[in-house]
């Protein structure tokens, strides 16, 4: 039992890294679940909430807002459309969607060990998305740049418990906003082989991202093989705008796919309840995913939900509370039932800080994420604030809350090993099991070691510095940037992008919209 | 919207009693599942591992040591013994436990309105038990006292979100060991009238519980009322020893409740493996509640569990990582198997201090001790450093995560005003919810309200002090002492059972062990 351990500690900075490349190794590029999900409404439950959503596009509609080509196509498809205003046949949606979005894709990565299958029994966690600011121990809260942004990517390379590069990781707004989505864009591309997501915030934008990943992959590779996955937010309740259809529009004629995600704050955006929350929401990502696939049939589409609840003192959204939950478990057995990807959940907190309530409510957002079957989960890493911040420290926590999610999903073992008969047979009562042959066989891989834990005495914690789990990540996420190596790309597709994005940033002045 | 807040906001303390008062009035006196719990294995694995656990009771057995009445009463009802090691033929245990011990049983309390059902679809949460330190952010850690075992009684009774006292809340270290079970069972009687927890560390102790329990409840009452469930853990591996069993037989002698829990370290005190800790775990209890039903046929006996994960490092504990919560759940479906209630789980963590790391471990306790269907929660409130230390303001935080599971557990409201198609087809496209008569409706009860949450605008938030949530609990938990009233308590009971401990004390020397 002691021959390894003290390797293990005297080997320092050396060591530290091959375990790491040891991690790397062994590390899947997602999670394959094999529990079956949590579920917290029946058939009866299920086929009301589809049937209450069937209501909705048929007697109120959805707006689609500002584009007369969408009105069009969902007219011609069979909708009745008065004004911006679409309405749909009962069954109408679901028979689009069922018809040809695929139940299960691949996104492909520049690195092949990095392609991450979205749908069916696997998860895949991505980091931190949309934050204005960002937040670490030393600098405190303050706008997030471009060099945040890329440290955040960086870190999500060397994750190992992260599978995807994620996309407006924070905003960097010390950037014109017209022309950050090259530079974000080509940080993904640039310091990670992870897939990643592209620009929604204009459709041009999303023509650059797309331009960008020909550059990359091959113009031809693209017209079978997706390899962005972007995110496209509903105007809740019930509306779709122009640049949003006219992002996802982009994304969809490249065979790029898209998240369709109602984003509700519950009692905002939609009723305070989760079935009224849950029935909307499918109603919108519905009728999203109906426009995705009369735009171009077979595109790979994700139904996404985002749902908080809300402090009825201030109105803020509230997180890691019992009905999110709730509406994320009845969401994902729609998607199921739908027979499509799902999307949601992730570590959300309305906490400022990486303190207790900022864990608790993660946990209570992210095992409800992974109980309940989630197939793509955007903010399982950084987030604070209710989305507002993206946290350094909170981002080393979180991660390592993934690691152990890949760990549950595995199930308990059943094989004679982990059986363990023989063990407590030869063992006897009374005698511990520290020496034991069976402990010694399974002494490197029996537990999840957390990266971020403080396991130790309280004699030894307090020799330690008593230092707090913030504390203890931020000494990580320094140490990990500090020995970040880039992945090689390359020379001539990098001067490529290179050339693309001045030429982009030229062909226009900046602006903050 | 308006017309409740401002009222809410302006009343001060007399507004807060209110709404504490009425918080207390609306409590439910222990939680009522509506879910089906979470599995994580199906009859086929079930089964294998009730079958190892035959395996064990039938090979290797168990040892009850230094309690001949307890061998021969094992003895006499089929088992194999041999010097102390008893052997079970197989299938025996699970006959014996199932012809009498009940699925179901109710503990009451002296208040009516706080009886618990401990089985079946109800989970009851109790605080923190066994700690010799406790932890605030005045004094830092130091050796827990009597006055902290009141303050501790004196919160839990205060929570609307636990229901029951518990037991050794913290060790009293300042008063004699063969002295202090007297001060904290009166502590529990005095200063709650919540359901609670016997002595256990000696059987004259157990005896003197439950002469206390006579004078309180009446000495008829007992017979057919449980009012006390104690504590009683194996000695893992395979062993009962004479302290324990004697203070199961003495609660058993009077009908009282027991918790017979192997106390399990995987690695040391059982193999690594989850399914190997299951089945021996399963042996072990099977074993200590066949002897309390050979003792007493049809005394209410709890099969509990308490798994941790092990640092392959130090060799310390380790909580809320994937392992423990594997076993939970596969315990709960072995329990429900056998048809008795089923403890386990609780708020547990390794960390030293109510931060990130005690926030995430607890959280990833006690959110699969809800969806795996724990009957009776120990350890739900307070628990730090492995349960060394118990912590004022962890208590404060897992309290208000308990009551978030009260809520969780309710399900989806499926009734009319639960599916709010009316406030959707009522609103349209594009307008808020936020005043609309639905919203109004369900103002109140809409969403959980945490206690400790920071939810407001991080302007806010930092105008308030830019507390962390332990900082907010630190500031509740003095409030509720402040506040604090004790139940009301006949006084000739009172005197008695302070004459009673006078007299008991009396007639033994002060000792420490």
């Amino acid at each position: 039992m002691t021959e390894t351990v003290p390797s293990r500690r005297s080997g320092g900075r050396d060591a530290r890294r091959a375990a790491r490349l040891h991690a790397q190794l062994e590390r899947t590029p997602f999670l394959t679940r094999t529990l079956a999900p949590f579920e917290v409404l029946g058939e009866e439950g299920l086929s009301l909430i589809e049937e209450n959503a069937d209501t909705i596009l048929q007697e109120v509609g959805v707006e689609f807002r500002g584009d007369a080509d969408a009105l069009r196509l969902l007219a011609d498809a069979g909708a009745d459309v008065q004004g911006e205003r679409v309405r749909f046949p009962r069954g109408m949606c679901r028979r689009i969607v069922q018809a040809s979005a695929p139940r299960q894709f691949t996104q492909y990565a520049r690195n092949p060990a990095n392609h991450v299958e979205i749908g069916g029994m696997h998860t895949v966690f991505a980091p931190n998305y949309g934050s204005p600011f960002v937040r670490d121990l030393d600098g405190g809260r303050r706008y997030g740049t471009i060099e945040d942004f890329r440290n955040l990517v960086k870190l999500t390379y060397l994750s190992p418990h992260l599978h995807h590069s994620g996309g407006t990781v924070c905003e960097p707004v010390d950037v014109p906003v017209n022309k950050r989505h090259l530079d974000m864009v080509y940080a993904h591309m640039r310091y990670s082989d992870k897939p990643f997501m592209g620009s929604v915030t204009a459709p041009e934008r999303a023509r650059d991202t797309v331009e960008m990943c020909r550059i990359l992959f091959g113009a031809d590779y693209l017209e079978t093989h997706p390899v962005t996955l972007s995110l496209i937010n509903a105007n809740s309740p019930l509306v779709w705008d122009s640049v949003m259809l006219g992002a996802a529009r982009a994304y969809a004629e490249a065979n790029q796919a898209t998240l369709l995600t109602p984003f509700i704050l519950a009692g905002a955006m939609a009723p305070v309840t989760a079935a009224g929350v849950a029935a909307q929401t499918l109603a919108e990502a519905l009728a999203g995913m109906t426009f995705v696939q009369l735009t171009r049939p077979g595109a790979p589409v994700v139904l996404g939900s985002f749902a908080s609840s809300m402090s009825m003192q201030s109105g803020a959204p509230t997180f890691g509370t019992p009905e999110p939950a709730l509406v994320l478990y009845t969401m994902a057995a729609l998607a199921r039932r739908l027979g499509v990807p799902f999307r949601s959940g992730g570590s959300l907190c309305a906490s400022k800080i990486a303190d207790a309530q900022a864990a608790y409510e993660s946990a209570a957002t992210l095992i409800p994420t992974v109980l309940g079957g989630v197939n793509f989960v955007l903010h399982a890493a950084g987030w604070l604030e209710g989305g507002l911040a993206v946290g350094y420290e909170k981002f080393i926590l979180d991660a390592d809350q993934c690691g152990m999610m890949a760990v549950f999903v595995k199930g308990v073992d059943l094989s004679e090993n982990g059986q363990a008969l023989d063990a407590i047979r030869s063992n006897g009562p009374g005698q511990h099991y520290l020496g034991t042959a069976h402990t010694l066989a399974n002494f490197e891989t029996a537990f999840y070691r957390s990266e971020t834990a403080d396991n130790n005495s309280f004699e030894q914690w307090e020799e330690d510095g008593s230092l707090d789990a913030a504390q203890r990540a931020n000494r990580i996420w320094k140490r990990m940037l500090r020995e970040y190596e880039a992945p090689p790309l390359d020379e001539g597709i990098d001067e490529a992008l290179r050339a693309f994005i001045t030429e982009r940033k030229a062909s226009m002045p900046d602006s903050e919209v």
